[in-house]
């Protein structure tokens, strides 16, 4: 896929990117088996011809879009990972959480979990592409919690706390998507919070 | 839907339920969508008409598959609800929790959950249904930890500390089928025991 992405020009690129926008969009508001490559074609605006040109199938197209929702949502929270080593960045993080959760009105819970969900029992590569989305997503969270640890402010083990907390979120999101209200979200988030606090030395 | 089932005669009653548990079963392993009213009546060994007979559409079986995995979800962790007021309890529900996981290779994760995470955003109906299995696990989380705040044990609110709970779990369980290891589950379920434990005076 990559290989095949640098050869396009750059109209070839902006085409394709269009397509995989517009399957993550509809794959995101009806579920994976609801948007269909057609409607895929209608909503990007191309022929067909040109969505076959850049996928060989809907599996193609699949991966592309949980590499696409992957960055978007690493993307969107770059501003606060690097801030994760201390609790006031901690609580910044949880509020932007909940704050974009507001704002979609509890709509559409995780990208990548709700897409991990659907596939991870009928479709390996696309779980194994979806397992590893969240390998760079508990990443980032533990860059943070590695960094408070190394100087000493942090009393547990930074990996089984990114990894917990990465849960925390997913359940919260899972939650609060259902619920459409955000208090599963601020609670699970905040249960986190509250246990990191009681493992630090610093406020 | 309740209604109908008192109808049923005995036998009738039984082969509703064979319908459901063949329903819950494919749409456990092949997702929803997946798993259509043929493949349900072939694996019931029923006709077609007997299917129609118990319920009027693919959505009167979902609403039915929802119920059933609620309850069996519930069931299953009925004999530990009663125990969730001691850190001794909470810690072998943990256990019983990772070690059914490992019986399943990390399969299939939450079963309500992948059906909630499905439904979110297409079926509202069939989302209002799961929030409410979810209401009756957060209730039987909670009974445990309100005993525990009565006696004087636990210094946070009984009520957070369920919901953020369940959100673990769920988090827990579907990066545990996604990463088809139990870790997830484990450390998720552990951080929870953590900051309970932190916020009770009792070992």
């Amino acid at each position: 896929m990559e290989t095949q992405t640098r050869r396009l020009t750059r109209k070839g690129q902006e085409t394709r990117a269009r397509i995989v926008a517009a399957a993550a969009q509809l794959m995101y508001e009806r579920g994976l088996t609801e948007a269909t490559l057609e409607d895929v074609r209608a909503a990007a605006g191309v022929s067909g011809s040109q969505v076959y040109h850049y996928f060989a199938d809907k599996q193609a197209l699949l991966l592309a879009v949980i590499e696409h929702q992957t960055q978007a949502v690493l993307e969107m929270q770059q501003p606060h990972f690097a801030a994760l080593d201390t609790m006031a960045g901690l609580r910044q993080w949880r509020d932007a959480m909940v704050e974009y959760q507001l704002r979609l009105q509890c709509r559409g819970g995780c990208p990548i979990g709700s897409l991990g969900s659907e596939v991870a029992e009928n479709n390996p590569e696309a779980r194994l592409a979806v397992a590893s989305g969240f390998l760079r997503w508990e990443s980032a969270i533990r860059g943070g919690l590695q960094t408070m640890h190394a100087r000493g402010e942090l009393d547990t083990d930074p990996e089984d706390l990114a990894l917990a907390t990465l849960a925390a979120l997913q359940g919260g999101l899972l939650l609060t998507q259902l619920q459409r209200r955000v208090k599963p979200l601020e609670v699970a988030l905040d249960a986190m919070l509250d246990l990191i606090q009681t493992h630090t030395t610093t406020p």
